[in-house]
């Protein structure tokens, strides 16, 4: 489909507004979980100032026309895109090379910072570069925010057992 | 986050049942081409007879509580099990096992059919095992639906570019 663009940004003022931008989500998302706001703080979300090369990945404006499959799963855009930033993610670790796929940030914002047409949506801040190191785990996992789950709790027989909503984590 | 389940579909009169869920499906969406249905009604669009396994990928309800990150882009639970697809693609590919994503389907039919819980939605059926033979190129591209775009295209340098807000093809 490549119902997607990418941005590569590299002028330092860009970046910086980028950065302000995911700074004041970052916050916003600290305050609206009061228990763990301190913990939320220190983790690492976000890299836009250091990476070696930051991309912004979009969606299109004016894109279901492109391919058939979408008109009852109009998000399928967005799939494709994530399946194309994930073979990035892969080729680079394969290389050594570190990537974050930062979240936090107003789409409308960074939409208007990168003069994107009306109905665009910027999905993704990509952090591209060598790394000091790779964690030997997920950071939400060594850090208590998270655990992977067993793969009974994932992956379910003929239908979806009853009672299997799942248990959200509450912060 | 695994904010997603997977289902494993064995038995017959349950994979017929969402083989005539996609069939309803491919028919209304060629139905939807009047300048294309007959090319259309050639392409091969899913396995699910046929297929070694079959898998239905759902996200779940009630998934917002589950990790931060998804206040302002609540889209990214469905990045994140396409990211978990690609991952089974690549690694069904290198071992020689062909996978099919088929999104013909009405969600709502194929999450009544699977007994999933309200708010738990149907992103994809997987149709995952050997195949005669792997093709040269997309099927779309050598059957002239659409084809790569070149890389200018797709990639731009620090903001998106007046006008470039891509050409949709016609059926």
């Amino acid at each position: 489909m490549q119902p997607w663009r990418f941005l590569r940004i590299t002028a330092g003022d860009s970046r910086e507004t980028l950065w302000r931008i995911v700074e004041a989500e970052r916050l916003a998302t600290a305050e609206a979980m009061p228990s763990r706001t301190a913990e939320f703080l220190k983790l690492k979300v976000e890299g836009i100032r250091d990476a070696a090369e930051v991309l912004v990945a979009a969606l299109m404006p004016d894109r279901e026309p492109h391919v058939f499959g979408r008109r009852t799963l109009p998000e399928m855009d967005l799939a494709s895109v994530a399946c194309a930033i994930q073979n990035m993610w892969l080729l680079a670790r394969a290389e050594g090379i570190g990537l974050g796929w930062v979240s936090f940030f107003d789409p409308e914002a960074v939409a208007k910072h990168l003069a994107m047409p009306a109905g665009a949506r910027p999905v993704a801040i990509l952090c591209l570069g060598p790394v000091a190191e790779f964690p030997p785990a997920p950071l939400l996992e060594t850090q208590g925010w998270g655990k992977r789950l067993p793969r009974e709790e994932v992956l379910f027989e003929e239908v979806w057992p009853e009672g299997a909503g799942g248990t959200p984590t509450a912060y």
